[in-house]
């Protein structure tokens, strides 16, 4: 009989549960919206609660031994969250510790991006490659690294942030407090920002007079051929190639693997990353490395904390 | 009695030999300029003879169990050398058995950058520190990185070349084919460039009309209240910060040392370096990375291969 775990990816929107066996099988999974309130309480109760609903509707086929979780924040190697900018009700919170306390098996939390590359090494994109690095353009851009099979967590658990790699040295301002950082040219609100500030320059553009617009539409119109939103993705491919070609140079890794929801402008940037990866990175490592999309989707969390409660 | 290995560090200009034992003491060293040829037999000659020389110089005290080398180049897992761009004549040679038939010990060969950064690591100024970032200001700029006490060399030994990070999108031409690498900002090469670039801007600068200018000149020029020379060191400062405030980022490492020749600078750059890292970098990892210098001169490869040596 496999060993069975439970997983958990808790995201600012979003709480997915899951029982994974061995194999990165999902054998049961529920979820509900996060429950937000000024305390950790609610989210905590709910972590508790769809954990032992996940683990009763396994209970037949096994014992459950671990509980993995991916949080959207820095972690320490205790278990403690540090900083958890989108849910920040969670900080200096004994994640790992308040949990356990309630379900009696061992959690093992990690960062989300982190988790996602872990998933992504065990059962998706990057699997059979000892080391990789994974990045997710969502709202912002996140970041994993696997060396030698093992994540790269730096000695604080903060290592891993490749949104925050600066491409422009007098760039937009981020959210971070820096300038000119990756995130603020490749991340889904990048891509609005970018057509906004771009429009008044492509007088026939499908979006030129759009309101509300998002980086859907600009997808979309890219496909179509609108030369505004192919502009605009041909700038999330130069900037992620420039920070992209720094990393295959500093960590010479077999694999980037592209994920969150603007991956969906794939066909519309790619060919523009991998020019600017070989143009600038070195030619042994830049010929070696392969940049794929992600295959988990939103899995990837889930089964990178199953992965870790797994031990594996 | 201590186990003795021998220890080169085989660069452009000199070669350099040792004889070391398990607590890093060197016993005995030699060395001569490096045989240049057309192919690779002066420099393996010479590295027989030498190495030879320093066994017998220490048979009295204990049998030499492995050689360890430094040498600049690119070199795949089995000792190969894949790629030496300022020894050309060694590419392709199979290094590490080539001397091995000839010595009779286990040769392991190692980047210089990545010995260097060991041999920081074990007796310089990143020794106590699992993370740790070596980086020097030469001709180039060379990089070594150690994470939880191990070079990370990457899939191909390519890893740690932080010289050919990007930090100006647009900025110089580099040898590497890149443009804008940290290398055309923070190098000896880049110090004089720089200055010879801004002194159109510096009429009254010390340096404004001199012939033959180096590194040396405007390290000088810049301690003695320059204008032209203190801004040229403020910007290896800037770029080097914003390299540096991007492997806070990704990588969250204890300690970057900087060595090298232009390091001497130390003084005219380290408070824009450590300006740029607050700025950009995020908070936690930030604080925590100190930026020394390093402390084994000369010796930083030698004491890296002689801990590859020592199998440690």
């Amino acid at each position: 009989m496999n060993e069975i775990v439970l997983a958990a990816d808790l995201g600012g929107t979003n709480l997915r549960m899951a029982a994974v066996d061995s194999d990165g099988k999902v054998l049961y999974r529920t979820g509900i919206e996060t429950p937000r309130s000024e305390n950790h309480k609610p989210i905590v109760a709910s972590l508790i609660q769809l954990a032992i609903a996940c683990r009763e509707a396994t209970k037949k086929d096994a014992s459950v031994t671990a509980f993995g979780v991916a949080v959207p924040a820095i972690i320490n190697t205790c278990g403690k969250i540090f900083n958890a900018p989108n849910l920040p009700e969670l900080n200096g919170l004994e994640f790992s510790s308040a949990i356990a306390s309630k379900i009696g098996v061992q959690v093992i939390v990690e960062n989300d991006a982190t988790a996602a590359a872990i998933g992504e090494n065990w059962m998706g994109a990057s699997r059979d490659f000892g080391s990789s690095i994974c990045v997710t353009l969502g709202t912002g851009v996140g970041g994993g690294i696997v060396i030698d099979g093992k994540p790269l967590r730096g000695i604080d658990g903060t290592a891993g942030e490749i949104g925050h790699i600066c491409v422009e040295p007098d760039g937009v301002k981020c959210g971070c407090g820096s300038f000119g950082c990756l995130e603020q040219y490749s991340s889904a609100s990048a891509i609005t920002r970018m057509a906004v500030e771009l429009r008044d320059r492509y007088p026939k553009s499908l979006l030129r007079n759009k309101t509300g617009l998002g980086p859907l539409d600009i997808f979309n119109a890219g496909k179509s051929g609108d030369a505004l939103a192919i502009e605009v993705f041909r700038r999330v491919g130069y900037y992620l190639g420039i920070a992209f070609a720094g990393l295959v140079n500093v960590l010479n890794p077999e694999v980037i693997v592209i994920g969150g929801g603007a991956s969906a402008g794939w066909e519309l940037f790619i060919d523009e990353v991998l020019y600017e990866i070989r143009k600038r990175a070195f030619k042994q490592p830049a010929e070696r490395v392969r940049v794929v999309r992600a295959e988990l989707g939103d899995d990837a969390g889930i089964l990178g904390a199953a992965r870790l409660a797994l031990g594996k």
